[in-house]
């Protein structure tokens, strides 16, 4: 589809308008915006005579005119990974409210971290006229937007870089952020210590994993394969996962978390058991101050991300001609029992 | 902007085809078509024609046609209250999964509890060609929606009923949950007990706010005004209420949280408490099983509300011509210690 957004601006030129509507009719065009908006001063007949121009042309009052800026229809568009993913509660909210400052509003839709769901819906709002879009991607190729972009359309990634297009990235440091994580384990003690992640074609598990790996290997330690597993974050996964790293005859005796869903999965499975084991999750979540132990974590600012990234869209809207960048922004551990606990066994 | 929908479908007559491309390049509709879908068998000189009749209309190829059913747009629209409030993820997902199976996108907006707000973002999508709106209300006054609605779009409220317009409706048994909720704080001996609730304007909360006077009043119970605190949800506010309720000559021995986002604020300002009280809060959440008590809660069955809607959408989005109706979803009561403690004093 891309040719077909290739064409010089206005995009939408040729749907009907109040112009039109009034030449039909024969009327000005207060006329039409009196009848359009309800307003008085306007006879039965003249009424009636625009409501017929209206019907004929097909004419449809474009309602967002009143937050109108510059042309544009004054929305902006956000894909996100997982409706129900708590991680993105925040962010979008952040997303939202810098949306509001500046006139738009926000319309979201999510991908279910289907590379094909995340064009089709990035598209259909590219199709229902939105001046930008924040993506989190679900797909590793982004060039179907790019005929969208050179047609004026602003786009920013965020969580997850673009793929295939230069574009603006705003990402936490999960390399760093991981690294750290692992880190504070090692340095209470633990030489054994596993990683469950998520899919690793995702790029903040691939990047986790990667700060695992570092981790380690600054202290001399070659992980055991049975120490790392990757794969969906549904609970049953993760249990097993859990189970088969602490199980056997050299159990590992800390876990690192690839992300809060693996997390919350872990510390049920940590629950059921007697020996006490270490934790570090990645991604605060809520309420993990208050489990016994409470649960360390490798906190990102899902509201920073969001923030960022929806100003930097309004930036490019507003006119500012940047280069792509890519914003990294640093993570925090917070200690709180769980990754302090000194291995068992 | 009623009047602009009122004209007989098609909505979109007069937007350029492809059949208008064909015409004008002078080829066949085959050929634009392999044009637009980038696929082979068209001479240079060919492809240049219909590129050029393609900007010289303006046509843009509506990319949700692949989905296209009987001749909708195939997406419809959620309107959420928070999107930071984890009750609308399962919501959202499960309504999400039923557009999809329909092969339909969902396309989301938050109304951050903000009547005018909501109502622009409803008329925004209506604009933006939906052919059906799930809307959690932030308003009581609906009637903006009547002109979409009698123009066929569908519309299905769901958590809170719709105003001042006959429309499906999907509850949760607020009144009857919160009142089960109440009774089992009295059954464990409580006399005094507390309602931390949201703004009494939201149904919801009015609902809940009637189920604990009710359980009261069968227990010949009058309860002090101190015991009652509605207002928003945000932490400090919620705070403020229990500390207020639990402190003074007669405190409170129970308190019943109106919702998820009052009970996690309640959870930890009986944390930072040493005598112990008991709390039933409405919603479940998310490790509410793994603190020390366990919070016992009245769970309702969030996908299950969006998932009743999206259905009843789609019944009527697939011609099933039915009476505006109100479905009520039971609750259910969830002990896990928090619920069950005895008064203390």
């Amino acid at each position: 589809m891309a040719q077909t957004t290739r064409r010089p601006a206005p995009r939408y030129g040729n749907r009907p308008t109040m112009k039109d509507v009034a030449a039909r009719a024969g009327v000005g065009l207060k006329t039409v915006s009196r009848v359009v908006n309800d307003e008085p001063g306007v006879t039965p007949d003249t009424e009636r005579r625009v409501r017929e121009a209206i019907a004929a042309l097909g004419f449809r009052r474009n309602d967002s005119a009143r937050v109108l800026r510059k042309g544009r229809t004054a929305s902006v568009g956000l894909i996100l990974e997982d409706l129900a993913d708590p991680f993105y509660g925040p962010l979008s909210r952040a997303v939202e409210e810098v949306a509001r400052a500046h006139g738009a509003l926000l319309i979201n839709g999510s991908s279910a971290e289907d590379p094909e769901r995340e064009r089709e819906l990035a598209l259909a709002l590219c199709a229902r006229r939105v001046d930008g879009l924040v993506v989190i991607p679900a797909g590793d190729d982004h060039r179907y937007l790019q005929p969208e972009i050179a047609a004026g359309m602003a786009a920013v990634f965020v969580d997850r870089p673009a793929g295939g297009i230069e574009a603006d990235v705003v990402l936490s440091d999960s390399f760093g952020g991981a690294r750290e994580g692992v880190r504070h384990l090692l340095a209470h003690g633990h030489r054994r210590v596993g990683f469950i992640g998520d899919m690793p074609r995702i790029h903040t598990a691939a990047e986790r994993l990667r700060g695992y790996r570092a981790a380690l290997a600054e202290a001399g330690i070659t992980p055991d394969p049975e120490w790392v597993s990757l794969g969906v974050t549904d609970p049953q996964r993760v249990r097993d996962a859990a189970h088969a790293m602490l199980g056997g005859p050299e159990p590992v005796t800390a876990v690192f978390a690839g992300n809060n869903r693996v997390t919350v999965t872990v510390v049920r499975v940590l629950a059921e058991r007697v020996r006490p084991v270490a934790l570090v999750g990645f991604d605060d979540f809520e309420l993990a101050d208050l489990l016994d132990p409470g649960v360390t974590v490798v906190a990102q600012d899902a509201a920073q991300l969001g923030r960022t990234a929806a100003q930097r869209l309004f930036g490019r809207l507003d006119g500012a001609a940047h280069e792509a960048e890519r914003f990294v922004l640093p993570t925090r551990l917070i200690p709180r029992g769980s990754g302090e606990l000194p291995p068992a066994l």
